[in-house]
């Protein structure tokens, strides 16, 4: 039995971290999806809560034949232990997934096996464009999973953004 | 639809635990487990970490009817904003589960609608039995479900429980 | 112009407070009380919030002919630099006021002067005395202002403290 | 009885503050004034400590006909929390005022009323100009309350200003 | 070359701890001291500061013919990262020195080699020892090497661990 | 007997750091080396760990004729209260030397005495010229002391800012 674990902000979760879960599930008989930067929102750069992330995934993953876990990982803000911070919430995992260098350098420093995908620059490039997009009242559910969607209407989720980036400051 | 929500530190997650899930699970369409106290492990009180509570009752709930949800909630040691920190790590919630009256006065002061199970005093004298027989080389298994008692094996966890009750400082 | 601070936790706020409050009016001219663990609340040691204490503390302050200041204090769980926390959160104070130990030390050590009150056994029994009352319907109305039996009224603080006393655990 | 409460991080606190203070006193029966990024100090951005704050607010409000409290506010840096942070540590309020959209958003998601004042765009032009002018030589006394300028003095705030604005480091 | 880790409180540094360290430098060719819950001080259990610690001991290892290093390792609250917490603030180790069953659990279950010596009840009494002695004015000087009764001297360290144990509450 | 306290962030010890001690070294008979941000690495702006700049540094001071301290300092995010801080952490000390601007006006604002030296600029241009040397496979080896250069060759440093370099994002 393979565990994967594949971590993101997931900010919103769109298309690209779709086809990879996809991508991944190929290889692995279960996967944990790490909720990076839980304990951040509201912002700019990470709009919504764990918990609107975690309904955000777990409707998409539904149509999946796999066992999965979707854990928030809050951060630490201290790069030496953010391994064993992962190892510790996360249901135990063979190999890691991910894009993000720093990530990639910390996971092999500990002696992780950590899986590189080759899409790397898209990945980034539709994060923040599907923000972008959502702000500027653009065409942002096209790159979205439409439980995602979903999600984001439910919860005023376009709102929210429009007021947070006309601040970048609390309480003035 | 209703989406419970039932806190626990399930340290381990026992019969108890899940005696109260199969029927709070006649009332809600889906349940969010919320793993309190995630960020301890290694002591005493709170041996397991929240990766290996993850497994233990993500094991005992694939038995179940439900869609369920499994969400460690670390503390923030701020009786005042708990439950705003709880609902923003978990999905959105209709009515939560609690026989710890300091979470259901928490709740109440917030306005959430909680229900209090009639098993209160049993549950959690199981709870600390559970880790005393492990300690003492007692009869656990029988208190907990078999795929919890499979994960404590795994993990080594009653040699980890003997070596912890033998020490109550860090560092000497 | 003088102006002191005089440290406590408050919880609650009561009459050997207020008789220090009023004995220490007529060294200085202008008094900061310090609400200590203000950050911490809805345990039996610190039932009431800090925003339910500064209503407490001011409702009491209004009849005294002296200016004064009501700011709380967050711990910061480290001794060594707890004199420097209190000193940028206050207005800056000639002389301090306490008959705690710890606190009498740590201001001496950092060349402040501090003040100790002949009363100290009295409040201390006082402070859990009257807390104690709260849980077992005991007469506590009498040991505390007036103002202070109006806010614990209506803040509901009876039943939250009689519900706290049940629990020792938040999880269960 | 209404009580209102106005957030702002006051660094200082100016001309423009001051006359959204003496507006919302029109409003209310009592006001707080909840000191924002409280456990910040000796930052070009956030120059001032709680204290010091503290003191050129309460200077300045002495003059107005309503009782006010002045109620200093750490970060939690965590936006899902903020205002029940901000409701534990403030005494009840009935309505809250701001021109920060972020705090705007956050009181509206918890279902706290909010008053946004028409002087927005100016009031935060006015905070960067005021520190700006104290850093240049400028003429920034005519932009504060005469007890503003009195405290910044006292402490020496021109010279701690134009230290901090040749670094951005700590440390090297 | 071998480096050996060894943590303690050292609260304060006594005879059992140097005869300890004696010991391990006839295994190794460098040592680290590791100095637990570094940022606790002035409580019954942890009088003494980091800094304080770092004195004690280094003027203690003069005498000894090898390379060692003096680390102060503060808290992190965590059992689960206090591993890689450890080796990112020391330098590199290759075996780690303890009598702390959870600290030998914690290494152990890093994977990393840890040895025990065989004077583990007697360390663990001499540390409450020596503070009691301190605080009942007994003779606590033959239990420490001169160096530590010296700096014990400088600071007051008998004065202010007699008034801290008058008290449990910070602030009353 | 005079101590001296240099604080530096050390990311990495080069010859500026060096020719500072050195010149320090004349005027005090101890020198203790601070470690700024001791718990921040793995950034571009903070690449090595607190361990590793020990080892730098310890392996630089062996040729000096002083006795010397190295001890790491993590960050509170506080500066009203980092002197108190450095002061518990530091063996005391009498004299201060930095070229930070922040630094210097703490020391002040605390009446400690602190000395600047006339290096500032290049200092500073340094500190960030061998990072990006390091980045880019320009000369840094130049830049630092021999024993420097074999510790970053032996944890990988090259690699791991090449890494760190292209992120700037935990988590994508």
């Amino acid at each position: 039995m393979t565990r994967g674990f594949y971590i993101g902000r997931f900010q919103p979760y769109h298309e690209g971290h779709h086809a990879m879960v996809k991508q991944i599930a190929e290889d692995v008989d279960e996967l944990v999806l790490g909720i990076g930067s839980a304990d951040d929102s509201h912002t700019t750069r990470n709009p919504f809560t764990a918990g609107e992330r975690i309904m955000m995934i777990t409707k998409c993953l539904v149509e999946l034949d796999i066992v999965t876990y979707v854990v928030p990982i809050e951060d630490l803000e201290r790069n030496s232990v953010w391994v064993s911070h992962v190892q510790s919430i996360s249901p135990d995992f063979d190999v890691a997934y991910s894009n993000n260098p720093l990530v990639i350098q910390l996971f092999r420093e500990a002696g992780v096996e950590v899986h590189q995908s080759p899409m790397f620059r898209r990945e980034v490039l539709e994060g923040a464009e599907v923000r972008d997009r959502m702000v500027s009242d653009g065409d942002w559910e096209t790159l979205v999973p439409d439980p995602v969607a979903e999600v984001v209407d439910e919860i005023g989720g376009i709102e929210r953004m429009q007021m947070i980036s006309e601040t970048d400051a609390n309480g003035g």
